[in-house]
């Protein structure tokens, strides 16, 4: 077998995050010229929306980039609200859905409380919950046959003893939502159970990160389920990761619990005007995803041709059963050493033998369609 | 009396922030057109860097926009500790010191446990140890006679239970610093209690967010003392408070452990590439401090001619005693209706009777001079 891949590294302690390998580190350890390296690990778009560029060349922010940005990000908060369909006082802004993540953790999880985790899924849930020394209940879904969807009953039970659920549609790493309508019954599960038992629903935390590729989002539900919180981000249909800006919509009452835990200015005003004039752009995003599916069909086609078994994908990013751990690590060993970095998943991890690869450009995906042929032209010659 | 002034809001939870009105609401509240508003109450400089344009205009970044930040921030910790004279094994990045803040909060406060803040201080370390259901135990300071400095037996006393301790110095808002020597005494005196009980002496967190204004850190103190943690900031002599950057040093061992802790991209690409480039800069933050000195020597020298007590001041704002809690609230309002936002405490707070002032331009504070005139003028004549 060969050496662990660089791109996941093993947390040395529960509450910690793990950090990917860098661009950087990748370039050294394979000797790759670094502007040859390609990420097809962390679900990312190619190019960022030209405008990023026009807004900084233009460099009239709304307040000087010497003063602290103002803590209500007003602008950038009508502008998610427009766009999500949704008032301005069910917003909350963060740095990136990540910090979105923690204030949420930070309002609704004490210490000993329980937040339920449907595994696999996006791995920040259970760092941030074990941050606030509450108790993260994994829950596995059910199998790839099955979309990888939510194991309801197992759901609902472990749920009873809960302060919150951490859902995420369509989900990452299996890169599928839920099937439509399952949400809606689960909430209705939760709270009959909840009624019945004299106590609050759970919040429910339902990410959104992928919602602009599968085109839907449950956030109406909040009027018949004030406990649901969704999150939606700048990183993935709107292609700027780099400036960290995400989003929670949910009831106002709830808003009102998170937004005075929120750091109040953590988001650059660099970020905040160009995400604000993104969101505002009817096209952009759409531009993205309607790129992005073209391409997925393009690279699916193309790996399966090569041999390998690319599963379903709503996102922008497809999963890969490679059969056995070994040969997953012997794969992504194969694509780091082209500079290609795959997501690949830790020893004892559900999907272990499998690697996640992001749908990028069309000439990126060109070199991760030739490296997986020369790599099974290699296994087939051994 | 006059209404509270809108720039500080009573939290309505203890362990929630207490926003800052923003240029739109003082506008809004007191008639007064946007551009005419200037913040008095944020410690903030006029105009930022001329290369913060120069390098969005110019728009290479390391990485795109489209993808995250690199999560070891390698080009901002090299720049950062090339400035301070560290190690890079020795810097903790954030989006802003509030990260860097909150992050030492999260690793080094469990619940239940204590941290000592003497006051007046910054009140966010309040705020980030009660998110950590920790206990916040003020301690007073002396009194304006003897330059607000440490209570030496008492800041003792209570660390003997303390995990941590949140300094500031030159301190935020009595704009002072402890007198040269007395933070390495009772480090001396930490360390032989702790050896005394047989414990490890608790962690020491110095916020030196004003250090450039006094031109000295006691960062190398950390070689004798390996439990302190200097916090510095982009926001402040560097000018760039809208970029949200903020810094920790540390020993290699405490950096261990808060990196893991720290989000790993929080920091937008934009914010480092920009801040990079104004830490390389030998001139930058030199040029804005003597500018303040100048500009805080005048502003102090007219507003005692125009009959107000300014307290001496290191940094680059003024601590004024308006010797009632009335006269300081009828201050402050005067002031808003020109829209010139002072910083007040709330009811309550040892300096309820105070305003806090920064230091800005020499046109923004000609016009914070007028108003105080009159003001006195009107006070006489009434």
């Amino acid at each position: 077998m060969s050496p662990t891949p660089v791109t996941f590294s093993t947390p040395n302690q529960p509450s910690s995050y793990s950090w990917e390998a860098t661009v950087e580190e990748v370039a050294a350890r394979y000797g790759v010229p670094m502007e040859d390296v390609v990420r097809f690990d962390v679900n990312t778009a190619p190019l960022p929306p030209d405008l990023a560029q026009r807004v900084m060349a233009d460099g009239r922010f709304p307040v000087s980039l010497s003063e602290y940005p103002p803590s209500d990000y007003r602008l950038l908060v009508e502008a998610a609200a427009a766009r999500y369909g949704v008032g301005t006082d069910e917003i909350v802004v963060g740095a990136g859905a990540d910090e979105i993540l923690d204030v949420i953790a930070k309002t609704f999880l004490a210490e000993g409380s329980r937040a339920i985790i449907p595994v696999p899924t996006y791995a920040m849930y259970r760092v941030l919950t074990e941050q606030r020394a509450a108790e993260a209940v994994p829950v596995p879904r059910l199998g790839a046959g099955e979309g990888y969807a939510l194991d309801l009953p197992a759901m609902r039970d472990a749920a009873r003893e809960a302060a919150l659920l951490w859902l995420c549609s369509p989900n990452n790493p299996t890169a599928l939502p839920e099937p439509e309508g399952v949400i809606e019954t689960f909430l209705d599960m939760l709270d009959a159970d909840a009624a019945a038992d004299g106590r609050p629903a759970p919040i429910v935390v339902l990410d959104e990160a992928y919602a602009e590729f599968v085109g839907r989002s449950i956030a109406d539900l909040r009027f018949a389920h004030p406990n649901l919180i969704v999150i939606r981000t700048a990183s993935k249909a709107y292609a700027l990761a780099g400036l960290r800006v995400g989003f929670a919509i949910a009831r106002s009452e709830l808003v009102a619990r998170m937004n005075p835990i929120r750091p109040p200015a953590s988001i650059s005003t660099v970020s905040a005007a160009v995400v604000t004039e993104a969101l505002k752009d009817d096209d952009l995003a759409a531009t993205n995803v309607a790129r992005v599916i073209a391409e997925r069909e393009r690279l699916t086609e193309a790996l399966m041709e090569a041999g390998w078994s690319v599963g379903p994908s709503v996102t922008n990013f497809v999963l890969v059963d490679l059969e056995s751990v070994d040969r997953a690590a012997d794969a992504a060993e194969a694509l780091l050493q082209r500079g290609l970095i795959p997501r690949t998943f830790p020893d004892g991890h559900p999907l272990a033998d499998h690697l996640r690869l992001t749908v990028r450009s069309g000439a990126e995906n060109d070199r991760l369609v030739s490296a997986v042929q020369a790599f099974e032209a290699r296994a087939d010659a051994s």
